[in-house]
This record gives structure tokens, sequence and C-alpha cells, in this order.
């Protein structure tokens, strides 16, 4: 009967994308916080249960939500703020310091997976190029998940969590130059000096901010912010660094999460409680939209093929295996528990091996299949990741 | 030639809908804060720099920004988040002590401006229809702005600003019913049952929210709080409260930022400091985005011809004497100084006014032009009330 009268019917029209957005985002902040209690209430990492709430509310189970453009950018944004909040809490010398240990783990981080993706793909009759992407798809961490649980449990502070966001930051750079290589090959014209620039480019960025970010930041804040007449000065300087330090990552080949972490660290020195506070807020309410959205884009119809199925679950598991490994040698000298929670930190790959699979079929080089193996074992190492790191950090608790 | 690439030009094609939100993010928020401060040094309202920056950036200047769904639904927040935080500060107690003045207050702002403009389109030979929807347009307040001001100055707990608050909420309500019965005539039926329910589910969300939500909120908080494992559990309630009050309000009838307010206030007994400073952060970074989204609708060349500009400039001067003498009337016992304060607090309509003529335009009684002049008023208004305030409340200063 109500629907019937003009005046509402056509308030709500005009009022309706409001409306549509906000119910979008009730259900998936309900969801994912209901499955968050229900999971910690079951002993299991909370973190999980909100990706599932996003695995049950997508298209392969209940069918409420579809992977819109808003959710995603809420998404990219929650994942900003976690990493952005993360580097706020590290210090560049800490990082700097964990540095010959870190590039061990980055570098055989990246020649295992790489190996053992590219032996897969070969003894599984795929074309050397196809074999290639998938290595190159098992190669890049993303510590997105890793940095969460470490950080919702207090342990950024960690030997182990220092060489886990060290690594994962050299990893995310060697893994852009890999990919940079195997495209060139694929397309069967490896041009040098665009490959160099790009890795100068890549490597030059990192460094620099690494090396100098915290220096420069102590020194201009302080002075922007005398000038600065409103309230939370330092707030405003953070988010215009935050937007354009992941502004600048993209323009310089790497992800926008590692431009946030760097800005976060950047500026770890030099800002107060208060920024701390007023970003967590922002982290607090735009994560679960990063969590759910891993999950919304799990599609489960894809592995109706038992054939798939198997492939999928011996990339799986080869992902995980790999990383651990590799990774954990690269840690040895820190003795057997601490190779063990530097491997669990590293296992997630989240979007990054997404992004090489879609690059891989944008170039014709990379079946349906091998796409859909890819973004099932991006998705299931993040989902793996939290309880592997619930294990191996038990007994160990931060603040 | 790094351009010509193909691994960076299609990495940057893959994270490309990442860089566009970013660049725009960065474009609005830098642009808002930097405008902020050469207002704020030229000792004007920092906030009319935020509008202006959106003005400049938008399609009549600039264009270097469109209005896009993000843009307005990260305004939408804004807004939203705004009023939260506003309605954190007010108790219900505070405003039902102010009830009977806030509705003589209403009441007249509703009246007065109703009958101007009903008056002007006559006398400018608008059809009785057209005169009764530019009437309805200048009669809702949207306090957005107002709250704005006065919480940036302390002055939350001024009884002008108790008056100014409850007064928005009433006339929210009664712009609503208004507009109700004017499209009704509009459309030549006038259907008393709808209208009664229209009136009742708005009347009877509002009263039973400032009635018993505080109530219902100091019982219910401390109870989930206990049951609830993870950090924050406060703010996630408040969280959810938001977004579920605001999409209720929309549900009946009244504009979602009623809504987030009186979320807000049924919390503002029952939640810690810690929920205000996360509560914070995120209106921090999100309000920028609602100021520029005012200025970035707003298009100069709508003004081109003699004859509008002049009925705009005469619907502008009738709108904020109608809302300075009707409202300011309504508060006589408070005084000469605090009847100009409760006036100019009255005076912006915001985004409301717009939803009423673009109603009007949609049912075909509402000419362009007026839609225009419309939309001019509305942001005008809403331009026109930070220095007022600040004229009206010099030398009084909160905390």
């Amino acid at each position: 009967m109500i629907l019937e009268t003009p005046p509402i019917g056509l308030l709500l029209a005009a009022s309706g994308e409001t409306g549509k957005l906000l119910f979008t985002m009730l259900l998936v902040f309900g969801a994912a916080k209901v499955l968050y209690e229900v999971f910690e209430a079951l002993r299991q990492p909370g973190i999980v249960g909100e990706i599932l709430a996003g695995v049950l509310l997508g298209p392969g189970v209940l069918n409420l939500l579809q992977p819109t453009d808003f959710l995603n950018a809420l998404a990219e944004l929650g994942a900003m703020f976690l990493l952005f909040r993360v580097g706020l809490e590290v210090r560049s010398s800490d990082l700097l310091e964990t540095g010959k240990t870190a590039l061990l783990v980055a570098v055989l981080g990246v020649v295992i997976p790489f190996t053992m993706g590219f032996a897969i793909s070969d003894l599984w009759h795929g074309s050397p190029v196809e074999a290639l992407f998938l290595g190159a798809a098992m190669v890049a961490t993303s510590v997105g998940i890793t940095a969460q649980v470490l950080s919702s449990k207090g342990l950024l502070n960690h030997v182990s969590s220092k060489i886990i966001l060290a690594a994962a930051v050299i990893d995310d750079v060697l893994g852009l130059i890999l990919l940079a290589v195997v495209s060139s090959m694929a397309k069967g014209e490896v041009r040098l000096m665009d490959l160099l620039l790009t890795a100068g480019m890549a490597i030059g960025f990192t460094v620099a901010v690494v090396r100098w970010g915290s220096k420069t930041m102590a020194r201009v804040v302080p002075r922007v912010q005398e000038t600065l007449k409103g309230d939370n000065a330092e707030f405003k300087i953070a988010m215009v660094l935050l937007l354009g330090m992941g502004l600048l990552a993209i323009e310089a080949g790497v992800a926008a999460i590692i431009g946030a972490f760097l800005a976060g660290m950047a500026l770890s020195n030099s800002v107060s409680h208060r920024v701390h506070d007023l970003t967590s807020g922002l982290s607090e309410f735009l994560v679960p939209f990063f969590l759910v959205g891993i999950g919304l884009n799990f599609n489960l119809k894809a592995f109706a093929e038992p054939d798939v199925l198997l492939m999928a679950g011996v990339v799986l598991v080869a992902a995980v295996i790999s990383k651990l490994v590799g990774c954990g040698l690269g840690a040895w000298q820190l003795g057997r528990r601490n190779m063990f929670r530097v491997g669990a930190g590293m296992v997630p790959r989240g979007e990054v091996g997404m992004v090489v699979a879609q690059l891989g079929m944008s170039l014709g080089v990379v079946p349906d299949t091998v796409y859909a193996i890819v973004v099932s074992m991006s998705l299931l190492t993040t989902m793996v990741a939290p309880p592997l790191l619930n294990i191996a950090f038990r007994g160990e608790s931060g603040d």
C-alpha cells in the first residue's frame, strides 16, 4: 500500500542510491562481524570468518552480493589503510636491520615458488610460456592478511614480523621485475632497456622511501604542522601522504598497498598517537570490506570438473609448501620456530597472483582453467595463512 | 618510452581503477585542505574554501572532476559520519528540553519560507503547482554545514545549537509531510490515508528514537559488548547502528543523515571516548568529500541568462531572509542574539531542496529554469551559512 503512494515511492527513488549503498555496507560489515564472533567463539581465527562471510554472501552461495566497483573500491581502501596502520607501527631502521635476512627470505621465496610453478605446469603439458606465467603467479606475496593477524595479536614488533614485512616489500619489487621479464618473453621481444627501467623505478622508489622517508618526514611534518590552522593537521598530512604514496607506488609499478605501508613507515617517527587513533577508525571500518571482498571473488563453481579440482589442489599445496620452505630457509639463522613463522607469514598471494594470471589471459597465453586455478590458489593461500600463523605464534603475545 | 613497455602498461591497466581512485581522492582531499588553509589564513571560514574547491575542480571551471557515483557515495558517507559524530555529542534529554522552542522554530521555519516561495513563483507567473513546488523546495533545512561549523567551534552545547539541531530534525519530518501533500496535489489525487501513513511513519520513527533510543542503547550496548570477543566491540556496534538507522530513516521517508544523527544521539550516553576518536577519523577523512561534492554540483553556466540570474537572486535572498526571520521569530524567548544564531543555523537547504525540485521535474510540473534556480538556492544558502554563523557566534567559544 505504501509503495503505491507517489511521494514515498519517488522519494525513495531519489534517495534510492543511498539506500542501496547503506544496505550493501550493512550487509558486508554486519555479516563480517557476526562470522568473526562465531569463529572466535569456536577458537578459530575471526579473519577467516570474515572472508567466509564474503564467500557466503557472494554469487557462489547465497548470491546476495556481487563484487561491484564500489565494493572493490572500499576493499582496496581497506587494504591500504590496513597496511598504512601497520606501517605506522614499524620503524624503517628496524626494517633495515633485518636487511640481509629479509633479502634472503624474499629471494628464496621467489626462486622456489617460481621453479615449482614452472615444473607443475610443464608436467601438466602446459606450454613453456604458460609455465612461466604459473611460476610468476606463485611468486608475489600479499602481506595484507598476515599484517592483520600480527597486528591484532600485537606481534608487529616480533623479529619474525619485521622480517616478514621487509621481505614482503622486497618480494613485491622482485615479483614486478620477474613479471616484466616473463611478459616480455611471452610477447617474444625482450627489451633490455625497458626492463632495466622498470626494475630501476621500482627499486629506486622503494629504497628511497625506506632510506630517507622517515628523516624527511621528521623534518617536514613539524614545519607543515606549524603553518596549518585547522585541527588534526598531522592527520591531514598523513592522509595526503597515504593517497599520494599509493599513487606513486602504482606509477613506479609496485602495488598501492606497498605505497601505503611505506607512507605509514615514513611517518612512524614523526606523528603523535592521535594519528594512530584516527587511522584506526578508518581501518576498523574499512578492513571488513577488504576481507569480505576476498571471499566475494571466490567462485566455487569453477571447480565442478575433477581434473581442474585436482590441479588446483596440487597448485595449492605447492604454493603453500614452496613459500613455507623457501622463505623459511631464508630465515634459518633464527631457529626452527621462527623459520616456520616467517614461512607461514609469506604464504598468502592475495590479489597479486590474480593480476599476473589476468595479464597472461590478456596476452592470450594463459587458458581459462589455469586462470581459475591461480585465482583459487591466491584466495586459498590467503585463507590458509591465519590458522597457520595462529599455530606458528602459539604462546606468543605482544604488548 | 616507459609507456610503450608492455608489462608496465598492462600492469597499470590492471591496477588502473585503483590509480584513478587514488588520484581522484588525492585531488579532492588535497584541494579541500589547501583551500581550507587559504581561507583560514584570510580569516574566512575554511568550510567555504572546501566547497569552493569543489566549484573550482568541477565542470564549471577547471573541469578536472565530474561528480561520479563513487564521489557521491563518499560525500553521502561523509555527511552521515558528520551528523553521527554530532549526534554523539548531543543528549536526547537536552534535545527534548528545547522541545517547545524547537517546535516553534521548525514550524515558523516551514510556514514563512513556503509562503514566500509560493508568492514569488506566483508573482513570476508560475503555475499554481509550480508555486507549490518552489515553496516546498524552500522549506527543508539541511543541517550538515551548520553542524560542522558549530562542532569545529566547540559550540555544540550552546543553547542555540541544541535548538537548531532539534528544529532541524522536526523540520525534516515536516518537510517530508509537506512534500507528500504537494506531490499528491500535483498528481491531482490527494489520498488521505497514504498521507497519514507517510506522516505517521516519519513521526513515529523519529519520536521513538529520540524518546527510547538512549535508554535502549544504555541497556543493550554493555550486554552486547560483554559477549563480543574482538577489540573495539563498541565501535562495531556503533557502525552497525549508524548504517542500520540510516537505512531505516530512508525507509521511514526522512533523510539518511537524520537517521545517522539519531543513531549518534542514541549512543551518546552509552559509548566510551574511544568510539568518538575512531569515528572522528572517519569523519575527518570523509567530510571533505561531502563539502567538495556540494561545490562540484554547482553549475555556473546555468546563469548565463540575466532573467534566470535575477530570479535566482530574488529566490536566494528570500530563502535566506525567510529562514532568518521565520526561525528567528520562533526563538524570540531567548533574546535577539540567539534569534539571529538560530535563524542563521537554519539557512542552509543543502541537498533536500534539490530532491524536491528533482521530484517536481520528474512529475513534469517544474521547468528546467526553476530547477536550476532551486539548485543554486540550495547550494548558495549552504555557502552563505558559515560566514553568517561566524558573525552570529562572534566572541563565543566552546569547551
